[in-house]
């Protein structure tokens, strides 16, 4: 059950899209790490609602409000809880909701799930909404695996059937990273973002919506983080990542593409760099067995587009049993992949830096048994 | 950490490959279920190596040896303990691997992450092996979720470039599940699968391997299964998808697909059918906020060429440090992805039986006040 | 690590003693379920400091602010967060703290653990304070399971060598615990009550603190709630009683007196009652095998004397690395046991609840069955 | 849920008394470790059942057979699988019980949770038997954490009504220890040791049984272990000790005799000790806020009379639904305090180790910093 990742690191999230805050509880950061607010709070910027064609045009700040856990930021080692008040809140937009639930929306399963009695204003917990409290918590922890010479970014490689390239899985490296989080719109070529950027007004244009794929890249990993079986990095990865709304599929390294390749295409072959192993290309995507191989992790994932949308759908009505028509109102975004991007360098935060703290230990007893 | 999985239902998986038996614990399984061995066995009989081109040489018989947790073939309400010995086992092949690492395989983060300790013969705790425990408490699962009307299978969809159809996501039953079950090699249509299994003896000739993708289809579940945010089914099935080992991605629906697909193509309307509120399409593959949907549970899993090729590789030598080259001997399959089939049923068990508990408990709070 | 108790409900708790806010989020309450707020209020404040000899001079409302998982009152289904805000800090008094650990407190502790980043002020996140949050979340599950029938409540039976009678284990019903839950100082005896007031007033006028022994029961309990071996009711209750503050020790049934009892004096012979097998004792505290008996379930939690005393006394100075003498300002419970049986009675309903969900799932298998 | 401890380290226990086998399933042990396994057998000898006054006469060999995890006596850092087959069953003798449960035992309350379904013989799952799997877990832990310099070990203060002394808490130190495991009847006092067995033969002469407390007490701890809130060290101790069939209640340093204390009596004055801070007495036991102090860590278990007796007993037949006497033959201990010595010792050891693990982590991060 339910908005609690609970491993080595504990994060609990809450909130509605319109109740009077959002917020996340991360639990289990030592204490005296310092954490860069001003940092954070860009960080959070690039997911925010904006003032471009695909975002919707609820505004919000999204400030965190830390009520514990921070003494003049620096973490005490107690749980830290961050709250996102919501204000510009107009659930008026939602009424219709209850009774016709919206296509590709979380409405009807909500509805049976919670008997009814689920918040529908903004799709309440199920609203795209908290991944803010959700890049929050990743935000903390990409500082401090930054302070570990570990750094990530995120890529747009396709909206719609525009594709764009993305990192060089082998060479891939931090400034690959500052040069697409210093753009609202994350890509790594200005020849296809423009055309990305057009099918997005294109299906504005036309009331509808369009959906992406995001590729992440993680650099600077030692070796042997992640474990066997049910905890391995993909794992961890893939069970944060379908935390976002609208994530329909995951791969690592070369992913579905591998399902049509020869081993000995897929196979990388192993190869000395210095004190270290390394691979000479990097179909893997950075895990074998599950483990970090110390080549930069790389994976992909799927947006569908955004349910909401202006369009005529076909619908029912739960209260008088039949079929009708709907259409929605309210404020949407034609295209959530841009806001999404955060969101994935965030989850992808979460699940190395809890794998971090699993491996620091280890690698102690190895260290103290001179096995390493 | 690890090879437990851990929710309401509590599953370890332990054994390496050449160890003197593998197998598993399943604890939280109601007492009083009646576990049907010789369907079991079926079960893992798909799973285990065969006699045709795509397995490797070693013979193992796969038969569950239960120490506890079943009274005569009824659970006791005890965990559920089965043992696998491993008796055809030429742990001699491995030699080498513990030097040479073998490109695509855990070897090296083995190695890196053990520090040295590691089982090397047949890959350890990281052999695809291990995957018949999984299939033992897979099956049981299953067992348990067709007494409920819930009904699963899986299909290959594709070996390296040749593809198939899957399952029709909206008439997707129990019939087409009976049908690809009854095949060593899983497939919906008898003329593209002689191209796929040409596809694999292709590869073999060769020394090398080839993958494919899988999808798999659940049918008779109830609307409600699977909380919010970490906990959504989509979360619980990706999790365990990624313990098998050479899965590499993991879409629902249209997953990649709908991130091409424009929201008016992809939302799937609303209908009624008789009193239940269904789509007419199903790109949502019957998971709409993590909730299931009342519509056919539909994933695709992909899964790369088997690493182990008998063509020469480069690698390197951890003992000298120095880069060499390898040539793996050993019994190996050229396609895994026949074998993975049940292994793909066996977690979508999993992950649905582990939703169905907490569910009912659910529901039942819901009948008690009248609000269902 | 730490806090959040997450086994079918999750809960997580935050804040420090004089942080903005203390709160917690309650994850896992099914929609639907009415909360009376008032009836929580009137909870929390048998455990808000009071105007009496016994509590801190400290003054806070201890009101409870939701900021999601209701709707008018209701559970919507999502995470419940709710915070307290810290009002009447006076984080001055705790500056020497910070140099010199006082006696029998977590400050040293602390301070080795968190690296002297910890929050020193109040006691951080190792005050009493913190309890507040923990019956809120207690005090939603005691309504949850009012509604089916179960009711708890706490008595004190010592205050210091003052001893009081506790509850008939065999005859113990609602309409006792309505007579200890009306009175600031809950007791079961008016002419001892007095007693221990007495010695709690002494204690106080020599600058000194008192303890004592709460006992708790439950009434209203099914056959069968607690699994085997680590997750008995033993085991959860144990577990979450040592969340309060300064409890050392706990007790089931005759608990530390059936270790010098003769196994025929502490069986408890079974009989009939109707449709129920009953004992005609109650040596067991209602607990056999970790699992409840349908008896009432009886468990005595000791409470040591508050740490902050007037009276001055030995510790160290870390800064100076010499030692030195303590003298404590501040405002401290000269006895926190009155206070602490809220505690309890919280602690119990929450592991009752926990326990109760995954009753129920199992339950309505059996059902289906017809093997109940 | 269950038979499976699950934080740092994972442990899943399983079988039945009369079950093939019982045995355990330890995870998150990091490979390399050295296990002396004639060591660990020594270990598991004091629990099993022997050739004194004390024990049941059902002879079991407790021999473990490790299946896998170990390669030549070294974890390879997977899972460590191992089984003690049941050799010496007499199922005959439980026959009556399914019918007549057992005054005292789980036989009622697991009848009612299983539906009839549990195993009967010899106390299935619920038999003190189920010890020996958790002493192989714990004694493996206690060889790491000897090799860290932390020692451990408990001892009978009474039987019955007679007391023996327990450790003294500021100077307990490791060879106190070898003196008591080297006893089968392990005590600090030759004297009372006399009295203690004489008290057993008194009651096995008379048919019935006694109970009695162990003191447990563990050295050479670092500040700093445990967390607070629900994982501190007295909740995780506290979780595990309830594991162990028979115990009614814990308590941690002066525990309930603190509840009747002054605090100016109970507080412990800190004091410098070289490096480090120690207190002048250890009423606290160890544990300050829930984290270890670097005093020695003081326990004491409370363990009630074997509800097994010869006497005739008040029961019910559940089949006839009618009242009835009850006289149990079988093979039984008329007090199992001896042999629960080294499974309260096994308890320490696990939740000791648990919570390194996760402190070693959090200590390297500090040590990075420069703040330790």
């Amino acid at each position: 059950m339910s908005s609690v990742f609970s491993e080595n690191i504990k994060l609990s999230i809450f909130g509605q899209s319109h109740a009077e805050a959002i917020g996340m509880t991360l639990d289990g950061i030592p204490a005296g790490e310092p954490i860069d607010r001003k940092e954070l709070q860009t960080f959070l910027n690039r997911r925010a609602p904006g003032s471009n064609d695909w975002s919707t045009k609820r505004k919000e700040s999204d400030e965190p409000h830390f009520v514990c856990g921070l003494i003049e930021d620096t973490t005490c080692g107690s749980p830290i809880t961050a709250l996102i008040y919501n204000k510009n809140t107009r659930s008026g937009d939602y009424d219709a909701i209850r009774d016709v639930p919206r296509p590709g929306h979380a409405d009807m399963t909500a509805h049976m799930k919670y008997g009814g009695f689920q918040d529908v204003s903004g799709g309440g917990h199920f609203s795209g909404r908290l991944t803010a409290p959700l890049c929050i918590a990743g935000g903390i922890c990409m500082q401090l695996l930054e302070s570990k010479g570990i750094f990530m970014g995120a890529t747009i490689v396709s909206i719609g059937k525009e594709k764009a390239k993305g990192f060089d899985p082998v060479t891939v490296s931090e400034s690959d990273f500052c040069c697409v989080k210093s753009k609202m719109f994350p890509s790594l070529e200005s020849e296809t973002e423009e055309r990305m950027k057009a099918e997005i007004a294109k299906a504005l244009a036309e009331q509808d919506s369009v959906g992406g794929v995001i590729e992440c890249a993680i650099v600077g990993l030692p070796v042997g983080l992640g474990t066997h079986m049910f905890d391995g990095m993909e794992n961890r990865i893939a069970r944060l990542a379908f935390a976002i709304p609208a994530v329909k599929g995951i791969e690592f390294g070369e992913g579905f593409a591998s399902a049509s390749m020869r081993g000995s295409e897929n196979n990388d072959p192993f190869c000395l760099s210095g004190e270290q192993v390394k691979t000479r290309t990097n179909h893997h995507g950075g895990i074998l067995g599950g483990i970090t191989s110390g080549m930069p992790l790389v994976f992909r994932i799927a947006v569908k587009p955004t349910p909401s949308i202006g369009k005529e759908q076909d619908s029912v009505s739960l209260g008088k049993w039949e079929e009708t028509k709907l259409q929605i109102k309210g404020r949407h975004d034609p295209c959530i992949v841009p806001r999404a991007v955060p969101c994935v360098e965030a989850i992808a935060a979460l699940a190395i830096y809890d794998a971090y703290i699993e491996w620091e230990a280890t690698r102690r007893a190895q260290i103290e048994r001179g096995s390493v």
